[in-house]
């Protein structure tokens, strides 16, 4: 089971269940009533109040009050996080050594607490911006089919900004939606939104997606709308550091 | 009801429970599998992987992987968080304008999801080192007691630094534990530690908690175990302007 959840447990359940989650190197999420002591380089001091608590594997701790991005409280990994009772509540200490700081968490009243057995190999991939590749795609439309002529750079809709407008060596007119990354379904949304408002005033529109790469699924999802996918792999993501040198030489 | 939890929900199951959440004002946790895309200054891609979400009613919306401080993405208050549905996932859109920027995630399973009706008054309050006010003590142990001298200022013990290891006009050990901030039941626990572990070799030692304030509830817990608290007044959290100004001129 990738998740287990206890409600409003008394401190000893609670205390009982972080200690499991925390060997057994889950991510622990809490919703509680509590106070939140620092000390460290400075000293500080949060009053009672409802917050939410993340313990992860590795001795990451946060406190995130209900507004605002940032927590309020954290300890980054490294550290350790122990989960104890004392006078009759649950007690999280999260701290570290070097430099020496601890957060100390007194939970007045636990409303929830979930573990999490969470399996993620992914890692962020960040490309430059999609103005690049516009900028490509402005000079050689002729890269995305034969005969191409783009009309209109980021033309207003009523569901936003199109990236291009453009007719095809038949005067049909082609929406096209540009994406830095690997297609998404999300990408998909998008220009079926697009096509199907301009298919409102000319049904025989054609829907384009440009990017460097799609999945299958995506792939399979376009046809299925009679939308088209193009491929520019110059853009992708898996070599980054050619691909901007590439750009350079545009 | 503070906190309302949904087992694996189906897309439309987590869509409508999240669309009353973020009506409603509440703060949304979710773990999921999910694929995560930036799209903003730059562009970015997060494969599909296990995730912790949170959306906070002021159009925060975070995305931790299962290690680190910070998140993966995430968008800050100001904007705002929608869920839909599309092609059979669920997906939640946190953007923002100016700059605009927009963080997109299709959660391709949904293990759990907790709405938490959180109330937060509070604010943290930090306030300077420790070791202002050990400097303090130090040159000025007759404020915490007429007669009072310090032997030794942090002594280790097996349990960690006592602050300041003293003893009375009468001779009888004191062991002193300062705190720059309001004293709670987490110091109340570690002078309690030290004192237990002195008594062991003289049981007439006393334990003294020193801090710029404390509850009625910590109060009565140190009387009920014999030990003392003695109030610094000077070194208050409300006064944070006055006591740094104060503080050079000790």
């Amino acid at each position: 089971m990738v998740v287990q959840r206890l409600d409003a447990p008394d401190p000893g359940e609670f205390v009982a269940a972080a200690k499991h989650a925390f060997r057994d190197g889950a991510v622990l999420t809490v919703q509680a009533r509590c106070e939140v002591e620092y000390e460290g380089r400075t000293s500080g001091y949060l009053d009672e109040g409802d917050r939410l608590l993340v313990a992860k594997p590795d001795g990451t701790f946060l406190v995130h009050q209900p507004t605002g991005h940032k927590p309020v409280n954290w300890m980054p990994g490294g550290g350790t996080v122990e989960a104890r009772e004392s006078e009759g509540d649950a007690v999280l200490l999260a701290r570290r050594t070097n430099p020496s700081e601890r957060v100390e968490t007194r939970l007045l009243e636990v409303y929830g607490v979930t573990r999490f057995d969470a399996e993620d190999g992914a890692t962020y991939e960040e490309s430059g911006t999609e103005a690049e590749m516009h900028e490509y795609i402005q000079n050689n439309p002729g890269e995305l089919e034969d005969g191409l002529r783009i009309v209109e750079h980021e033309r207003e809709t009523k569901y936003g900004f199109v990236d291009f407008y453009a007719v095809d060596s038949d005067g049909t007119p082609v929406v096209v939606e540009v994406k830095r990354i690997q297609a998404t379904l999300n990408h998909f949304d998008q220009l079926k939104r697009y096509v199907d408002l301009y298919s409102e005033t000319n049904e025989d529109v054609r829907g384009m997606l440009v990017a460097p790469s799609a999945s299958e699924r995506v792939l399979r999802t376009l046809r299925d709308n009679d939308l088209e996918f193009v491929e520019l792999a110059e853009f992708g993501l898996d070599a980054k550091g050619a691909t901007e040198a590439k750009l350079t030489d545009f």
